[in-house]
């Protein structure tokens, strides 16, 4: 297979010779202009997932020269225990950063971790240095994570949910297809699939008191997969602006992405874009 | 004109060397991983258009290994009878698929030929692989196509369709200049506007019964062009999410583009994204 | 540093050798594809800015082969009275635009500035080819800018107001860093933090007569920057397609980018965006 080079007449304006550096429109020239600040990551996963979620995007940014820990919740991962509540995993998430004596973290919660990571920082609020929701939920207070749904698709969860023998919710294959690993090629789409074990449905549908977090004076930044439609991206619905725009002030990074596909398929992405919501 | 080299140090995290395939981002290396799937497309146009509007596009995915039919509407192309309705456009779209024996098709529907694609789908969904809507309209029942432009916008419409002698309506070069190709220059978008008709006004004003539409199970996705304002990108209004959403659960693919550019200055990037919206 | 060779592999679709040119995709090939058209563009700068605020912008727009002019507001700049009126910056525009016997003009107003331009070109209408917005405010007829906010950063606005000794505000940092320069690493986002000026206030919070703006029939552009959180990105507010649907008829581009920050690290990629929207 031949090799092109790049033209770089094509970034140029005739006559003129002005070279352009089309990565620094998506910020990485700022990569090159400043030392990276070492920073503290924990990195909390989402539903129909574990640990292993971050595992490529963790080596990333321990290259980059981060420190970076990721709990995982009570019946998940190994923990085959689906009788959990969503106050069980977000203490649990904040007893991981007591008992590793975390300070100054960024607090990142991906997908549902999004709502752990809001009453997480409520236990733990002084040792936070930045939350950052990535494609995280930001729940109303409350509200559920299953209310940020549509109705009909919250139903679809709720027979699911009934269909189960253990209180868990599986996706079909072609809901995680389309909505979850939407940029995905069908080989990836599977592998992901394949790793994926049914969700406990009670942290889901829990109505969250959320008043503490709204109080909380902690920067925040909201950085979204701009093809993500986990939760659609309907009117009245959405990780940004609907969910997002809850935060109040907060830093606003975008990427190309879906909801889990490039955290597989290219974690040096996610994980450069997770600098750029994270850093000072 | 000089030949510069992309600088892959401008991809790298300082100190790690880390090679960042910028690609990637977009889902090309995919088409690396896995082998093309070869699928059977059936492209249909929209308005102002015939079935010459996807020679770029069809060329492409040839190319890649797909097979293309492209119909043609009643009162299109070479078909100078503009006494058409919005039923015959279907029904002809569905007879061709059954003339043609086909089986197992995407069905794309661009612009007009979304709500095309609609109607033709409930007269022949045991065909269907997977319904592809390409900034195509998404028409609510009972609605028409027209009333999913803001009133004023419909009010111009129909001032231009009482204009005309033979119930058609011509966009001013102004408005398709603006709004269909508003990332060209002003060569291609002269170009593009010395080809088109005036379009037959009376499809653009049925409102149309999809009553079943909504209920059949077939696969669908979206592919959104992010500078598509052809119809206006307004709250209440626009390809995405707002006609998007009505199709309940679906597959989102974006790209880079505006309604009608690309399709001939890029037809390589709308078949590769037309590929990811359609592929299992 | 080593140079890496950007692989066309990549870009190609496997066995076919499909050669494929990315920038295509962002519509640089028409800058190879047709000579740039020679515009004279007056460059209207907003809040916590000044005329420097488009030195590197101009700059390269000049390279292109344009001709630049950029007016300063009364209250900014070397004129340190704060003591102006939305109509004394708007009338000095149209003024500017008198003196040096412009016509035939491409009048972009950035932030406020568009709110500026909106004013102006009820005074200059006959003088402007095109008007373009880049994520300027498109004020409703009877709004002030400070209406575009919502009402708890409003009432934010207010107490900084009152804070002050002179009827300006001043943006704290933590504001200024993460919802005008967000994208931006933290030493570029102090550098320009360290430039800027308590800004007048008044202007800000008067209500605008804008009848004429709104009959006016004069070519408009909206240039989006993605990242572009100045204005909240949430429903019923924002850049786009908030207020930019107001223009009526517009053309959409758009760009990636925050507030400022590429004005200062790229503004090549700025230059060429607003060509775009300028054109004819």
């Amino acid at each position: 297979m031949q090799t092109y080079v790049m033209n770089g007449a094509y970034w140029s304006v005739p006559g003129h010779s002005v070279y352009y550096d089309w990565p620094r429109a998506y910020g990485y020239s700022e990569v090159q202009a400043q030392a990276t600040q070492p920073l503290t990551f924990v990195l909390v996963h989402g539903s129909w997932a574990d640990a292993s979620f971050w595992n490529g995007v963790a080596m990333e940014l321990r290259r980059m020269g981060h420190t970076v820990y990721v709990p995982e919740f009570p019946g998940h991962g190994s923990d085959l225990n689906p009788n959990v509540t969503h106050g069980m995993i977000s203490k649990a998430v904040a007893d991981y950063i007591i008992a590793n004596n975390l300070r100054d973290i960024i607090l990142v919660g991906h997908s549902f971790g999004g709502s752990v990571v809001q009453k997480a920082a409520e236990l733990v609020p002084d040792r936070i240095r930045r939350l950052v929701f990535m494609d995280g939920f930001v729940v109303a207070d409350g509200q559920s994570v299953a209310d940020q749904f549509p109705a009909s698709m919250r139903q679809g969860f709720e027979q699911l949910r009934k269909m189960s023998k253990d209180d868990t919710i599986m996706l079909p294959f072609e809901t995680f297809r389309d909505t979850f690993v939407n940029v995905a090629d069908l080989a990836t789409a599977q592998k992901l699939y394949s790793e994926i074990r049914p969700e406990p449905a009670k942290p889901l549908f829990e109505k969250l008191d959320l008043k503490k977090f709204f109080s909380l004076n902690v920067p925040k930044s909201y950085l979204f997969l701009t093809e993500d439609a986990a939760v659609p991206q309907a009117e009245g619905f959405g990780w940004h602006p609907h969910m997002s725009s809850r935060l109040g002030q907060f830093r606003l990074i975008k990427s190309p992405g879906d909801h889990m596909t490039f955290f597989r398929t290219d974690p040096a992405l996610m994980a450069h874009k997770l600098y750029e919501a994270s850093r000072d």
